[in-house]
């Protein structure tokens, strides 16, 4: 299993949050998707502006993507989102996603991404191999 | 099982998509949101805005949700949005939504939500049960 | 001056407001934004997705913005937005946007936007002038 | 005139563009939302989530706000903000946001902002008059 990891941290503004106080559920896969692109920068030392034209892909588009809310989370929070690749297919990967605020779990998120190209033909977006060596910047 | 349905439908706005051209991820939750809170408007007959001091609520925040995306939806697409309860437990409750596009399934989004109280004493968010007359409505 | 008018209205949903209650001071743009398209969508009977098609056109792109917030716009609030173009110019225009909470004034907006190409030799984004068929539709 | 300026750098992200790869303008209003809240942080040596508590306020809201969008700003580029106070009147102030890409300047921002506490009688949100140990924090 890829065991590379990468952390961020900082906080909650005022304009992420609902009525409520509290972060609003959209922003949660803003900050997901945020991270899963800071996590191949780190892996693969690639901005993620270049991503595409280095591998010669289109980008890493969600294909599903899910989020369980255990804690809420507020204005002034400040949360650490701690992200990993959990696991490698053909043409796809799995993201998982933790959220901690004061060290204790307060959301997570699982995101499948497939590595997309763009068929020269059909000019269709489609799955294609990932590298052996992309795969390897994350174990 | 619930048999009430709500629909809507709208186009896709340009600031709805990202630099692929393609609804931002983020967005399909803003939309599963929306939908909600109209399905209860349609079911109970009570504005969103109310339905906090009509049932002595806070509100019905999500505790978890899920998406899969199957076909990339774009500028301009007329999508229609079609939203049920599938399940009502003692004091939570599951959203599907179907995401169409030119009749065809684009989407679908699965939430948990629970009907949601302030505790006097803790001050704390807390579930509390549903009321039968608002499950009634629904069937 | 051109006098062709388009008005909307929707409800403000719990996801635009801020933990004040209070419509996010961004949403405004988004409804500003959403206004102009749908305002040369029904001058110019053209679907805001067929916009650059049609005109050859990249898009209409803001080069300046500016809003005015007169009271709070909250929750559950059924506003209507009225929007115009207030002046053509060779190759830029104006359009400005008041929105009405219970037919008063809540907020005003003004845009200048362009009749924006790419050029074809520097691929940079340049203004073009506008079609004066397109200027005589908002008459 | 006030001369405490603070800046910040970040990077833009994917879902910061629109289809044409460009910052969304709504995007902006996020930005300088956020640097003025930053602004405040440094000067004050209070938290967002603290300041309304610390100086008896309900916050800072937005009166009104202008923007003018110089450059593209694209996916992956660089962005410098530059905020400073350019006036404090008796209980409102103006605030202005230089964004530079490469050290050119890319966009511009003002705001007007009050400082806003709530009406004990009315309930209604009024300003206050912003106290003399605040305005000389900006000196």
């Amino acid at each position: 299993m890829p065991s590379f990891t990468n952390c961020r941290t900082f906080s909650i503004e005022w304009g992420y949050c609902d009525p409520a106080g509290l972060v609003s559920s959209r922003r949660y896969f803003e900050f997901f998707d945020e991270s899963s692109w800071l996590l191949f920068e780190a892996a693969l030392g690639v901005n993620p502006h270049d991503l595409g034209e280095r591998y010669g892909i289109l980008g890493i588009p969600l294909v599903d993507v899910k989020a369980s809310f255990r804690k809420p989370i507020r204005f002034g929070d400040e949360v650490e989102i701690v992200s990993h690749v959990s696991e490698f297919r053909r043409s796809s990967f799995a993201v998982k996603h933790a959220i901690l605020v004061g060290g204790e779990p307060a959301a997570e998120g699982a995101e499948t991404r497939v590595w997309a190209a763009l068929d020269q033909v059909t000019q269709k977006i489609i799955s294609v191999p990932i590298p052996l060596d992309v795969m390897s910047r994350f174990d």
